[in-house]
């Protein structure tokens, strides 16, 4: 049996499937997410239900994905404190007597979708997320890219065009692309949740823009082949066309991406990319 | 023996080392880039003194390092028309009767700087040069980075201060990063080339902050352990402290990246970085 664990801030998702049908969840549980100290045992008891070959665990971050750490395994300096520095793999591995592949959240997305998702039949994708915050996945020639750390792709520059005066809602850097665009950003633009407003409100404009310029700079240090986009804001299917329009001015054919209609796409797992992607990243563990 | 080729637009470095002194240039050429009728038969001359069991190959770009593609080897589409869809690795192959890595020249460059440079001792770095035009190679977990295609770092998008008003310089994105702070940038900004500027000009600020957004967003996008600045506008040393002064304020301790004299640093080799990464590139196939 194949485990999966997608650890977000409000939530956590425990699921397994069969090795013969890795993108088949067959039981699974959804609880709060509150404290390690009441969660790990909901999820050992979960999985404690199954003889598992082998688990894949997206946590939200930052995490310590450096196998030469000291701290490796562990959330590392996040806001929701009674995580912080909690050894989160080393528990699992403690309660859990299986191969685990351990990375963040966006990246097990990531995978699930180029397993099984939008980016099927490929080998290099990005999967961002766009809501609360904005964080991304990458997969680099069919595997997870990490290097001493994990990317953080919702906090860097754009250009901030000269009339929007906005001064951003990052709590670290203003106006990166995460204090520009999340979904706080544009409540605080507007006075108004993303979901209230009207389809051609003006600043779907300003939001499209920004994130085309992200993705130009996305595609210019992965080269991906899709660019999956997903998250609450991204329901907001009007800005697809708008970022695709931004984006094909913006990189101006510099490399060449094909259609971009089949290039910056919405997640086709829906909410299911991250639990999916830590199924499949299972799966890799038990045919290395 | 091994060989390494570093292709740049206006000269073609060839080179071999003992097999047991990877970074010891024992014989070299280094000849005008022309055109592939010429060039090409000059460097296999070169080769043809030696028994070459490996060779390394960093070429100017754009070029296609999809090894499924069918104009994999190729120089792609570059402004040097002799070069277009010239098929290098190709001829090279046909020529040489031995195993090849081919790849960026700034690639090489962040891999001669990793392992014999800046970054000796670490698994992740990345390479910028600063000149005409800016790029960059990266390395992760000690392996260059290539999906799809191959990073062009140079043209990300950065944040122009509102009260920067210049056009920028790059043909295809005006106010990319290469087009805000190249060398072209700064000598059409100051009407004077920038060995000519006092180390004092105000151009030199504007210059480290747009290079230090780009920094930034690379650290957040690759998690190098270092960051290595070359190229002819890096010559200008007083940019060291400026750039990481910018890059401070504005990372603003989001992730660790240890101290900043140490992590954003100019490259090693000098004018060699690229041209014995070659050489540990071929270095790596004898040892596979």
């Amino acid at each position: 049996m194949l485990g999966s664990i997608e650890a977000g801030g409000t939530k956590i998702v425990c699921a397994v499937a069969e090795k013969e049908n890795v993108n088949e969840i067959i039981d699974s549980i959804t609880i709060a997410t509150t404290t390690p100290q009441e969660n790990l045992p909901q999820i050992i008891a979960f999985f404690g239900k199954y003889t598992l070959d082998a688990l894949g665990v997206g946590s939200f971050g930052p995490i310590d994905v450096d196998t030469s750490s000291e701290t490796y395994g562990y959330i590392t300096n996040t806001p929701k404190l009674a995580w912080k520095n909690f050894n989160f793999l080393g528990k699992l591995k403690e309660a859990l007597d299986c191969p685990i592949f351990w990375t963040t959240d966006v990246n097990i997305a990531a995978f699930g979708e180029l397993s099984y998702g939008a980016a099927q039949k490929y080998e290099n994708c990005i999967y961002l997320t766009v809501g609360t915050g904005i964080g991304g996945g990458v997969v680099v020639n069919g595997h997870i890219l990490e290097g001493k750390g994990h990317p953080e792709l919702g906090h860097i520059y754009v250009n901030q065009k000269a009339e929007d005066t906005f001064a951003g809602v990052c709590p670290y850097h203003h106006n990166c692309l995460e204090g520009l665009a999340s979904g706080p950003a544009i409540a605080l633009r507007t006075g108004q949740k993303g979901q209230e407003l009207t389809e051609d409100h003006e600043v779907w404009e300003i939001e499209a823009d920004y994130l085309a310029q992200a993705c130009v700079s996305y595609t210019l240090s992965f080269s991906p082949e899709k660019i999956i986009l997903g998250g609450g804001v991204m329901k907001q299917k009007q800005l697809f066309p708008l970022i695709r329009k931004h984006y094909q001015h913006l990189l101006n054919n510099y490399v060449s991406v094909g259609d971009l209609d089949e290039f910056i796409v919405p997640c086709q797992l829906q909410d299911q990319s991250g639990i999916i992607g830590g199924l499949a990243l299972a799966d890799t563990l038990i045919k290395e």
